[in-house]
């Protein structure tokens, strides 16, 4: 805690100063305060140092030491809508919990499509030198690649562009929907319906090719009636309430924890009791809904965290290459009450 | 959009090589370049210059710029949990897209409550000479002020501390909460619940001293009968339901959205409709609960990115001072089908 606050509204404390309250010479506090290595100082000496630098309120200059190196200690991450989803943050946190760890600080920037807000803000970051950019969009998508990223080094998180030569660090979906699909077959489910959306995604494609896999490991048959498409909202799930009744399914793997909700108020309509008469399994762990439904709704859980925390080692080029650049993430099962 | 990409692979472009390309002098360029007020250039060889900006991809070098003007164009945000809350986001969105527009950049660091990380944060945002810094937190209290945020100019979002002489930006929790009850006594509701939360906080104290005014402006007395405790989640709201028939009350004022939709269960439960048996309003405008739950639910919008907007603007000086440094933001109506 620095008690004098002199650094603020006085003149700038300078290392003399500092030298002055420590009584030691203005080169000691230099390689105390620079961390130089090989200088031969004394413990106590550098308590004192540092004890007179808390005092003062001493700072290094940052941006002095970032236009020496010629870099700086900031990475940049370009989110396309934090605040149309609760996932974005999650992504933001990871990333920034693994470059502090580095010592790097995240540059964020929100653009909800804007391109004149997109250009801007990769500018800037440029301007400040930035290590690199993360780039990264709210649901897992293709995407072309603006131009302004190939001026320095760029992972793509949650996202991919192929042909590109930019790594991208996405959620292996075909792994989740085989997770999901696996955790209703484990506990005796045969006749198992998909709701799946209807929006073209690697979402749609990678989660019908899980749940086709799980079936196919445990030699239950493949029924293309059983896939029912929705709307991926809670009003999709309630309107294919009836498809998966008259299904005869015993158990729904659902796109996505909304549909799941809206696939609970359906069966409840009905008198039919989860997970009694029927199991159900979400996607995402959107925690406020999949923690609190009733029953508490098992799921998969979309690794928004260790998207942007593996993006930042990817960038810093700490995760060892995977295969053609593509970093595929896990989907983790998140158990509760309604299998 | 940038063609040439030679600054990043090659040496860095300089402002010779512009003005090489441009055909005109380095001192026309470095005027052109910097926005020099009072150089004489014709409008023509502006163009020209920024076309060989343009063509060789040169940057201006921000850092240098903050150097000798010695500040920066970062604000800090520091908040307490970006991962926890779908709601971090948005007061994120709304200060950045407010920076923004004043030409700064957020840096943005995510603390998670742990001291030393938020002490590095501060340190390292006071570092890179910030204007200054947002302090936010993800509900609505008072806080202890670290020490550090002392050294520069801070306003404090989501968030108070009484004694500090911080501006500090918050919801209007009365406002909101007499709103809420308004909504309800507009339909011809006089005998209403309100559902209130069990956490000491603004949000418990406000919104009951906004239901209770509310009452009073109709002419309606308070009965503390009708104001039933619960935890502020799903859980709390389903296990309040039989108190909330016991009461008699035609409709439901819930402290938050989470609340309502465990109320919305206990309700169907025990064969009750929303509205037509029992009325129902929340707080947050939680978008994924609130506009998804059947019926679509009216309730009173936490305003998360005007927060984060107006404490960029409190920042900047360019809000007109409010009464001892409390700026308190509006929670407007959401009118669904719930009423």
């Amino acid at each position: 805690m620095i008690k004098d606050r002199s650094s603020k509204h006085g003149a700038p404390v300078t290392m003399k100063d500092i030298a002055k309250e420590a009584g030691v010479s203005v080169a000691t506090v230099s390689h105390v305060v620079n961390n130089k290595p090989g200088a031969r100082i004394g413990e106590e000496t550098r308590q004192r140092v540092h004890e007179a630098v808390e005092l003062l309120g001493y700072r290094t200059n940052a941006l002095a030491k970032n236009l020496s190196s010629g870099s700086s200690r900031f990475i940049g991450l370009v989110a396309d809508a934090i605040a149309t989803t609760p996932f974005a943050g999650q992504i933001i946190h990871g990333a920034q919990d693994e470059a502090w760890k580095h010592g790097y600080v995240l540059l964020v920037a929100n653009t909800d499509g804007n391109q004149a807000a997109e250009s801007d803000a990769i500018a800037m970051m440029l301007e400040h030198q930035v290590r690199g950019i993360l780039y990264s969009t709210w649901y897992h998508r293709e995407i072309e690649v603006p131009d302004p990223l190939l001026q320095t080094d760029t992972v793509l998180v949650n996202c991919f562009s192929t042909g590109s030569g930019l790594p991208a660090v996405v959620p292996d979906e075909e792994q989740g929907g085989k997770t999901a699909t696996q955790e209703l077959i484990a506990s005796g489910h045969q006749r198992i319906a998909f709701i799946n959306t209807t929006t073209p995604s690697p979402a749609l494609t990678g989660r019908l090719a899980g749940y086709r896999s799980a079936l196919e490991d445990a030699g239950v048959a493949y029924d293309k009636s059983l896939v029912i498409p929705a709307t991926p909202e809670q009003e999709g799930g309630y309107e294919a309430t009836t498809a998966v009744v008259a299904s005869g399914a015993t158990a729904v793997f659902c796109h996505n924890d909304r549909v799941a909700m809206g696939l609970y108020d359906g069966l409840r309509v009905r008198g039919l009791d989860v997970p009694t008469d029927v199991s159900v399994v979400g996607f995402d762990n959107q925690e406020v809904i999949a923690a609190h439904l009733r029953p508490p709704l098992t799921t998969v859980a979309l690794p928004h965290y260790e998207l942007g925390a593996a993006g930042i080692r990817v960038l810093l080029g700490i995760d060892p290459e995977q295969d053609k650049g593509t970093y595929l993430i896990d989907c983790p099962a998140i158990r509760r009450q309604s299998v």
